[in-house]
């Protein structure tokens, strides 16, 4: 991303701020602290942050420690970034009276109860005191619609996970291990430049296929069975997320699954249909449900039909059955309805759109799809 | 770990409950969810959660949902796996009136805030109503000592990595990039059969070493410069943790780094030596930062001693400057002086030591220090 996406960011967010009581807001959510001030790391583990954010009209602040401050000044746009040595919550007081701060708006889905109440008490010692108050979704909300350099970061990583699946799609062969494939996807993609995984890779072969969320074990691939890879890459922060459902070898699938393939299939085809702007998020989902429900595998698609994606493998909006909102140019969402058949195996095609005016664009562009 | 090993585990947890006011623990932060119950997953993302504990004196549920169901009954010992189909917080005062729980305790530094008051609110609901009470580090003061199974978890860690060090060390040639490098460790680690890294490794070379938190760039390696690698695998959940500062090429080091690679090592050996039971935390890092500030070298060393490490990269005990508390036998902690030299370069060395009544017993047993 170049300097101007991240002034347009901090743009964004003031001009909701303004229209809001608080008049700071603390970002402790990294991918939203990445999104407006450019800052690139991510943190060591739940209790350990690479550092907050401080915003006000005027000012953004980076609040960090010594190990980050290099890295941190080499990354942020129009963003100070400020080194404490001592703890945040005795920092922030002297923070806050520099920015002016009277009311201070917090992450309420990402901020902990315990650093929120030692936080409220320093802010409540301050004088005068400082308000504290939860700002749920406000960088969110920005990161659902894409700018033009996110979505070509978006078409890289699915490029780059394409090319991937080019090669080892073809080196599915029976014997290989779950885990062998999946090791050799994450090997391609850091050679292919990707910053990590999107998420860990599934590859779930014959019955664990039926388990929507299963971890690559060591078994071994059998001829002509399902096996769904759920991959994706990132890609300067940015995520792609697709699945294929592969059957090794030259095996023919069984009729079974023949009709379970073009099932998913022909409910993702009508639901990629859908996805336009303006569009409530619950209508794809139905339009693949009732035709999965119709060919009579209704009780076998247990999760919603897809998600927003973007520095997050999952964020909004979500395409569900329930909680309807509008989708809008510039979305970038995934298509995925499966069937799942206990002790089988399971079957699922995701693709990862962008809508547009004209329709939803497809970014995972590679194929490896079966023609039944 | 094997099954006595869970019971133990979690009757170590009721001991505890059993003296303080709250009657169930609901416990939201993996590595404690793994530690009781045996759980292994991991969370999606950080407001994606695997799966919830309810424990109380009789009973102990694992709440998830049918994403999980399959991997959580064949992990789990001496836990219910209940799967909900709808949202979690509408499903816990059923849970709650089933377990007789009249106050829940929850972990302040893992809970959000938004989760904590959508709790709150449905508790509040309840005829009677449940009270719910912050429970800080009650889990963590549990896996502070470890087991035999799990010391030897983390041998196994440790040779892994050792073994590594061992093939990549002598391979750190002039002109290979820390990417490269960084990229081969990851490699060897998955083929080794670790269940992942500890954390992303650190392979800083040069100038890049003086930041104590980098990340592997395209840098080359030159002749002669330090290069502090600081690694680890997990095996069976278990971190392991160490650092080796490496000069590539059969190249001299300057005398200014022959000095702090000297005076980093003095400072290590002297340290480990007071890493014995009843000792308090402070001690070890006063000794290593008195012999660094001694050297001339006392603002060059910023950070703290060292840490405990488990199912988690840091955990309890610190070793740092303040807040002393004792060490005690079958605690894991790293020592791990460093000397960072702005725009020069790092040494940093790390072992990772099991503290016996006889004394520190080294985990990393692999070498590759110099003898200078």
């Amino acid at each position: 991303m170049n300097r101007t996406f991240f002034r347009n960011t901090l743009a964004g967010l003031r001009k909701r701020l303004a229209r809001l009581a608080p008049d700071t807001l603390w970002v402790v959510r990294p991918e939203n602290r990445r999104y407006l001030s450019g800052f690139r790391a991510s943190d060591v583990q739940l209790d350990e942050s690479a550092g907050y954010l401080l915003i006000t009209e005027k000012d953004a602040l980076l609040v960090t420690d010594s190990r980050y401050t290099t890295e941190a000044e080499a990354q942020v746009v129009d963003t100070e970034v400020v080194t404490i040595h001592k703890d945040f919550v005795e920092s922030l007081p002297e923070l806050l009276k520099r920015l002016g701060t009277q009311c201070l708006a917090f992450e309420p889905g990402f901020l902990t109860w315990g650093l929120h109440r030692r936080v409220h008490r320093a802010l409540k010692a301050m004088d005068p005191a400082v308000r504290l108050q939860p700002l749920r979704g406000v960088v969110e909300k920005l990161r659902e619609i894409k700018a033009p350099e996110e979505i070509e970061a978006m078409e890289r990583s699915s490029d780059l996970m394409g090319a991937i699946l080019d090669e080892v799609v073809p080196r599915m062969t029976p014997g290989r291990t779950e885990k062998a494939i999946a090791w050799e996807i994450e090997g391609l993609a850091r050679e292919g430049g990707a910053e990590g995984m999107a998420f860990d890779p599934i590859v779930a072969s014959g019955p664990n296929g039926a388990l929507p969320h299963a971890v690559p074990s060591e078994r071994a691939l059998q001829p002509g069975e399902p096996v769904v890879v759920d991959v994706g890459v990132r890609v300067e922060g940015y995520c792609c997320d697709m699945t294929r459902t592969v059957f090794p070898g030259n095996a023919e699938p069984s009729e079974r699954f023949r009709t379970v393939y073009r099932t998913v299939r022909r409910a993702q085809l009508a639901a990629l249909e859908a996805v336009r702007p303006g569009v409530e998020t619950t209508h794809p989902d139905r339009i693949a449900r009732d035709i999965i429900r119709e060919a009579g595998f209704g009780d076998y698609f247990g999760h919603s039909l897809g998600h927003g994606v973007g520095l997050a493998a999952h964020e909004r909006p979500r395409l569900a059955p329930r909680k309807p909102t509008r989708l809008e140019a510039g979305m970038v969402v995934t298509v995925e309805p499966g069937i799942y058949l206990p002790e089988e195996g399971g079957v699922r095609l995701e693709e990862m759109v962008v809508v547009e005016k004209s329709g939803p664009r497809i970014l995972t562009r590679t194929d490896h799809f079966l023609d039944l």
